[in-house]
């Protein structure tokens, strides 16, 4: 890969872990983590989301029971005031990350774009 | 979304641009396009693809019959000259794009990593 893009990646990557909405998710991510309670139920949260996650990309069925059951749990994870603040951070960080994607994407659209 | 980040990513949209890769994959592409033959049986080989994509992230089965043919496609597609070597020079973009989002998302990996 040429050294200028290389570099144009590192001082993404660094806009990223220098931005308010970074150090923020940090900070809340440190929070739950500090807090034993917070800290396993988002344990148990995440882990029922990565298993969905899996089934869903094996294109194995997930069952209306199952559904109820993870909607259940992110009403419940998101009573504690710690992890409901975590998730929307993460969210406006997801956002962002979708944003940068599309403006780098950019030349590879027209391109396909056109074909 | 604040300004660093966006000239960040707007300075990497224009090194992907500018990079040979990106450049040679532009090429490629206007002598297929340039190429009636080939860009029919491009165009096929993509709708197919596609095609295929799309029942996977549905979770539905793709048939044996189906690989098998998508495979005896990209065999004969890759027997065009024009379209082997857009399809190489799409290889070593796609590479080039993983690599660049590896060095974007550790921030972020670093964060999940510690959880």
């Amino acid at each position: 890969m040429a050294v200028n893009l290389h570099d144009a990646a590192n001082e993404l990557e660094k806009a990223i872990r220098q931005s308010d909405e970074y150090k923020q998710l940090q900070q809340l991510y440190n929070d739950v983590n500090a807090d034993p309670a917070a800290k396993s139920m988002f344990d148990n949260f995440r882990q029922l989301q990565m298993n969905l996650q899996q089934k869903q990309m094996m294109g194995s069925e997930i069952s209306e029971q199952e559904i109820q059951q993870a909607q259940a749990t992110v009403a419940l994870v998101q009573q504690n005031e710690k992890i409901s603040r975590l998730m929307q951070a993460e969210q406006r960080m997801s956002m962002i990350i979708g944003e940068l994607n599309q403006i780098i994407m950019k030349p590879l659209e027209e391109l396909y774009g056109n074909l």
